[in-house]
């Protein structure tokens, strides 16, 4: 029955999969029992009965076409952050530079997922365009912590086999997202951490920068104001920092592949060596083909003590929810315990999109066969 | 009716909760309401229907008494690392060395419990016996890098409010639990590496040792043999390392509070600042009040893919399993879809213990007020 399905898989449209299905089931039997008149009348009953139940099964409702994704439901979305802008806080050129910048990403992963590229493969592309370009709290740009050095965490993992690699506490590789892969790829590890991640990403010729190549004036600025607000007190609430800033990307490819990637400068000026929530594989990031792909931005400590990339899985796996209802538990209900601000994007195996924050703001886009959306608030 | 189960609950034993608790309403509405005889049929009547609807709500299957923990139903669980040993890898000497160690760190986490203390407290001080002996793959004693150094990494969490704390690739702490206790209570972050975590520690006024305060012959021993295997190029299967060795303890209190504690050297001959899943919140270790307390020790890369701790939460959260029946789906079915070895110990909220691994052996023992026990095999 597998082999009938390939050719109509072009046809499938949301909401019409089954009929689809049952239809080609039925054509195929019909050609191969096209000779059934020579042969005897008991066996042309048993095929017609047997035709009957594999059809009813198809369009059933209980149908187990879910378990194989659409082949052509390629399906892509991104965020660069969660964050407290309102539309007061950015130009409309600002606002213009960051949709820009997100279209590019997107398209570039969707591009490859449209050539038949792999899930993996658009994540990380998609990563280190954010990574590189100065807007985001990723790779360039990325917030300064409070001895003014760039440490930089990134993680990747893929749905097929549940391969996942993470750096975190970098400060010479220029694409963080890329080193996450290699560990993936070709360690038997899963996380790296500071020199050693260095090593390893070195060791693997991956392109290594001067710390300087990460700084920007609006990083410095941003620390030093910071730095000012804490001397004089003031609270969190009151003057609290606009830029989460993480960037990621969750993908669904031709082949029913998902993947996941998150890529970050952590929180701007902190301390002791802190890891958020991005490198950390079911915090930050989780894909698993059986569920979905998860890419978190927000106060990573909350993302790490609710387990909140992962919990979107858990919550469709053991307790049945859709991507949208697992999400919405997550960010409405799950963060609120321990009054964890962020948001989130995930992608199911059907390739349904949910991308949803608690914040006023989250950098986000989204596409797929049917259309291209690039949101900011 | 929350006050009348106080002095009630030192009968409690299992299997007898509903009726006992059935009983103490019972009586308990008796008194209150012995001078009815003076007041109306009608009032007469309804409480009586009130008595009874109470006591068949109370000893109803479907009674939400597990809710509320039993204050005396303190426990504690310890384990000392899965790992490949079999009866002819450890002379007789040997395991009573081993059984003596566990049952000291038993003992002195169930005092604090009998006593009244936290299970925070317990978890950090049984882990703290378990650092500080030889025998455990946990401070001193833990395993060499590959370039013959000491990371240690380990991690807390407290099941009231998901508060947690985690150090990672620590090399001069004495003790990385009290350490990761000092990240969860004294910083607005859940886990610090490296240098960064040591000079947190310092700034905590924790105990500071030099690293070679951990070496042991046996480490040293260890490293070289496993170098030499590499050199012959043997394989893994043939010449695995006996010895995972993380330690943990999982543990409720008298206020029906669950903590949750993992500290390890990691994997030996570990390279580029790898680190497990010890000082991952969701993948080594997880607490939370409404469903158990988890410590894993194992293969660490597969206990991150497959977010382990949290996944036995999860299944009884989401999937309503018992702590039992969720422990082992982790164990049995989870870890091998990656083919993950090791094992781990939980707790509930009703004091309910499960420990289970896939190796030939788990250091663990757990007490509880009806009994005391230490297992290797």
């Amino acid at each position: 029955m597998r082999l009938v399905f390939g050719s109509e898989r072009n046809k499938k449209v949301n909401g019409g999969q089954s009929t689809v299905h049952g239809i080609t089931i039925f054509c195929g039997l019909w050609t191969v029992d096209k000779n059934f008149n020579k042969r005897s009348k008991l066996k042309i009953k048993n095929t017609c009965i047997s035709i009957l139940i594999l059809f009813s099964q198809c369009i059933s409702p209980n149908s187990n076409i879910t378990d194989r994704p659409d082949m052509n439901n390629i399906s892509l979305a991104i965020h660069g952050g969660a964050g407290n802008y309102t539309l007061s806080d950015l130009s409309l050129e600002e606002q213009k530079e960051y949709q820009q910048k997100l279209q590019e990403a997107l398209d570039r992963g969707y591009d490859i997922l449209e050539k038949g590229g792999s899930s993996i493969d658009a994540v990380e592309a998609v990563i280190r365009i954010l990574e590189d370009s100065p807007l985001f709290n990723a790779g360039k740009g990325a917030v300064l912590t409070s001895n003014e050095k760039i440490e930089l965490d990134a993680s990747i993992m893929r749905g097929s086999d549940l391969a996942a690699g993470a750096v975190g506490g970098v400060t010479i590789v220029k694409n963080p997202i890329s080193a996450a892969r290699k560990v993936m790829e070709n360690s038997p590890h899963v996380l790296l951490m500071g020199r050693g991640a260095e090593a390893f990403a070195k060791e693997q010729h991956l392109e290594i920068v001067d710390p300087s190549y990460f700084f920007t004036e609006k990083s410095r600025m941003q620390l030093q104001k910071i730095k000012e607000e804490e001397k004089l007190k003031l609270k969190n609430s009151e003057k609290k920092d606009k830029k989460f800033g993480t960037v990621g990307c969750v993908a669904l490819d031709k082949n029913g592949n998902l993947a996941a990637g998150t890529s970050t400068g952590g929180m701007v000026n902190k301390k002791f060596g802190r890891v958020g929530d991005s490198p950390i594989i079911g915090a930050g990031t989780y894909a698993d083909n059986r569920t979905c792909a998860v890419s978190c931005t927000g106060h990573g400590e909350h993302f790490i003590r609710n387990t909140i990339a992962f919990s979107v899985a858990a919550l469709m796996e053991y307790k049945g929810l859709s991507l949208e209802q697992a999400v919405d538990y997550v960010v409405e209900e799950k963060l609120k315990r321990t009054s964890g601000t962020g948001g989130l994007i995930a992608i199911d195996k059907e390739g349904n999109i949910a991308m949803k924050m608690n914040t006023p703001s989250m950098f986000r886009a989204y596409r797929n066969t049917k259309e291209s959306k690039v949101f900011i608030f």
